[in-house]
């Protein structure tokens, strides 16, 4: 039998990664350093729903938010190293996706 | 900005790998082919829950459920080739959750 003590990590970080929209959002990031609105008109996504899950994903360190004090103030979203670590689970994800759904 | 003919199949796949227990039900199963008790006993997860998420895989081409005509009866669970093909995506996530979780 498999080691329990790796199930309450894989368990967490399905929790975070697993939330409707998350993955999307990561794999939107992918990309680069992007504004709220370019990543709001990349997804079917609410914008209030977008603000709640950035976030959550900068409070678990995945995402970094970037304000540059220009005028009009411009925000940033980037992913951090601990989010772009992330990137090869969901390239995985859409190989898998694209094979077999 | 990316295609994003791409998002419904990725957002599929995280509908259905992302569910909450679904991912370490896969994970347990990578091991090979299990009666339901010891997939049972190896996760904190209730017996209803885990034969509701089985059959959920199960409809969607991932497990199959094979009937051994003994005395008793046995019953296995097993990744079919769909469900195998998600191993790369799930040790990519177990990597990513012993390194930063």
């Amino acid at each position: 039998m498999k080691e329990t003590t790796l199930c309450p990590r894989l368990a967490k970080a399905m929790e975070m990664i697993g939330k409707r929209w998350t993955a999307l959002i990561l794999y939107q990031l992918l990309d680069g350093p992007q504004r709220f609105n370019a990543i709001e008109s990349a997804l079917p996504i609410s914008g209030r729903l977008l603000s709640e899950r950035l976030k959550e994903l900068e409070k678990e360190g995945i995402v970094l938010r970037t304000v540059y004090s220009e005028v009009p103030v411009r925000v940033e979203y980037s992913l951090t190293d601990k989010g772009l670590a992330l990137s090869g689970a969901i390239r995985e994800i859409e190989d898998w996706s694209k094979e077999w759904l």
